[in-house]
């Protein structure tokens, strides 16, 4: 695997295990991104709760959600969700379906989402999704493609999207961008709903979402917010190990050197001097 | 003891760990299972805090929620809600008795609970019971057998019961579907009083709860979520070490050829014969 | 000093840091117990936040809040709250004064604090009291021995005052029954708020009250929340090291007599003797 | 680096630890203290999430927020909120900003703060400031020195400020101070949101608020409640190393002197010189 694909899975892994922790994700939810060389296949975890996954984990599905390669995995009956949102926005790399409690009692009550502080301006409008609107009474799961499809339709050109006695579903053009949407969106959630119930609420105007949106997705503060979240899992015990990519090899090599014995060192030699070419 | 019952019996208390780290036991509360093979009995712990029970704290009663054995254990004051539940239920397999801070809310205010999310599903109608209709002024404890079968009529053929300034009854056909329904049920009545607070709420239709609870009741569902929890508690330090089993300890015996000594061996024999005397 | 008050005024630090782990006590508040033998006497921690305080802080002070004995420790300036509910109060063996922020909004708001579920029961009815009302503004400690006793007199026969916009004070028989009331009591009042969010509160009858609070302030209910509550704090890293006693010292010393080589029990032998000089 | 600005820059971390811990600041915000012998600068941490900051990431800016001496570092954008207050306010010698989950209802709802229960009798009258009001739509950031003197101009002579749609900038004479101030003003949005939710708030009179808070601002309030959440960040293995100041360093050769043997003393050399190569 190129190391850029190994890195990129790495952090897909820690982007998952810095919404359980921030407790936007439970037992349920998942997050996916898209392939950065083929932008006709995402990856996904296998069917687990997503504290629990692994790089090792990780399948590779087609936009149709169907697995690249034969997989005895059991995949997420909702993973439709992520091949139909990748289909239909071309600009969409990462995405994330989650039941936050934060969210959900908008999604209970049907009280609209405002950015009400400047870190969520990067939330921007939320419509509405009912999946009995189109497919009445169901399992209340995403699992066809036209579900899927639906879906994809109601977020529009958004980039969250309510879901109706269910949760919600974000996306964004980067996992940093899709962490930052996330957990300020579900801050935002938190603060509005409190707002609320003070009687009154006064939300960010047109022209301060789009400016100070375009100040806070660039790479400044998301990165700041993903070093601070990192911390919060590396706290946790959280953090996940690094696959051994080609480059990792010769760190772990150097590594060997101090501490192995005369025999382990020359192969460990051996696969520096090849790295070196 | 049987392999299966002391599988049974350390998931009992796996469960029981679940909750009391999940916030829905404190000091408080209890959680039992019926007998495998015989359905005039089930386990519960003694008389102490759950989350401190351990396997050995276990007792076996009958549904009079009578010792089997003679015990010098001090019983739980309300083990007859168990044990009546059964005498009703013969499909309910498993109980827990609780006064979650997220329930207790409904329980006081006598607002009704319905499912508001699709997880949720599988608690169904919840209906209420109040000790002072038939009983008047009492210490509040169901420790009567009349008490116990009252509170056994109100759940009916549903899955939980709301017993008014008092907590809640739960029930399942099993361990992990009881810890599911109890769990998702707590989230669900602190998601709907915050919708409540809203102005609005939107609950599943009748169709959704039937075809959601039906999904969502189904292993690959409730063991996802297992498993999660079981990540939990093991971050917490709260996971109960593994009573050897017959089975186990041949295991443990073949491991133990893999990895000791021939002189290791001798002297855990020899361990192994004292114990036996 | 005697052995059961070196047990007791371990209990007062177990007490204290359960409060401090249950969030009862911040940096501020504190927890005082009466000298079991001399009921004109009682010991509390010297000034500092209660979470801090070991044994060691504890000093002896009069009814009157004066120490018993010299020492340059620094005093709480509210002491007198224990004070002068000891003078008032002969029934009364353990004090706790708070700024629970469960308590705080019926101290801010003025709404009346009612048991709503059984584990409350023990609580009883929560007379007011503003120190604004006998005394004008002051910096609102209550310092002098009058203000003390005009809180003392709000009190009466009751086990705990509501202190406008101050916090509460809690009385009780002894440590154990102290803790349970003041953790349950915090219970309910979280409680009890989130059931007026909902628009009906259904409170306990008297009849209820009585007999419930009969049932749960005997040592087997108070026992296992106490059990519970220890190893709440065991897992905080909370627990404070027990200090010798001379029967302490005893076991120690047999247990060293299996356990250390010859000279080891030497220097042990002089160590006591040095002890006892 | 004289030993009294390096234990107060080591102070300033400590301060910005604790209120990350007690969830006042999170990835954002920032916390700063005015040189003690040249009025005109003040020491802030680089960008980076305050809870990562080290004394080594600490920089030294002028009352214009331009660093007294060449650096790489990227520097918080909203430097100038600290830089303008200590221009205009020769009495404030310490500055946070952030947006903490308490106090940010009360930003989107403009309620107004007021003191409710007698710790918080520090924090006075609360202003509003708008940056939309002056300046428009904006990245809703205060980057420009215009914006960081309006903002000090609504400050006023006032303690704290609530910035709309934003978060809140608290100042005060040192960093004791601040933090008090900051905690028990987060505390006190917390109780009075709650209160208000009950119908009925009754705030410090101004009597009150003057004689409560002269008594709580000093020393020995101030350090109880420090060493209070000194042990917290402890406990939570937050606690910054001290950085070898003149004098300790001198402390710390005492102290090997004392403790190592001479080989040991040898071989720790040897560690060092390898580690050079």
């Amino acid at each position: 695997m190129p190391d850029d694909i190994a890195e990129m899975l790495h952090e897909l892994i820690v982007a998952t295990r810095i919404l359980a922790n921030e407790k936007v994700l439970d037992a349920f939810g998942h997050v996916s991104v898209r392939h950065p060389h083929d932008p006709k296949r995402y990856f996904i975890p296998r069917h687990r709760a997503p504290e629990l996954a692994e790089v090792s984990d990780l399948v590779e599905l087609t936009l149709d959600s169907e697995p690249v390669r034969p997989t005895e995995f059991r995949l997420y009956s909702e993973k439709v969700i992520h091949g139909e949102i990748y289909k239909a926005r071309p600009d969409v790399n990462a995405v994330v379906h989650h039941h936050a409690h934060t969210v959900l009692p908008f999604a209970i009550s049907g009280r609209p989402i405002v950015p009400v502080f400047h870190l969520a301006a990067v939330v921007g409008p939320v419509p509405f999704w009912d999946q009995r609107d189109e497919f009445g009474d169901t399992n209340m799961l995403v699992t066809k493609p036209a579900e899927g499809a639906s879906l994809a339709r109601a977020l529009g050109p958004n980039w969250m999207v309510l879901m109706r006695r269910h949760g919600a579903t974000v996306a964004a053009t980067g996992i940093r961008e899709l962490i930052f949407r996330t957990v300020f969106g579900s801050d935002n959630c938190k603060l509005l709903s409190q707002a609320m119930a003070m009687g009154h609420v006064d939300s960010l105007s047109p022209g301060e979402i789009k400016l100070t949106a375009a100040h806070q997705q660039r790479p400044p503060s998301t990165n700041r917010a993903w070093d601070y979240w990192v911390r919060q899992i590396e706290k946790a015990g959280l953090m996940p190990a690094k696959a051994a990519s080609r480059s990792a090899s010769k760190k772990n090599a150097v590594a060997a050197k101090r501490a192995a014995p005369k025999s382990a060192k020359k192969s460990a030699a051996k696969a520096r001097s090849k790295k070196r070419r």
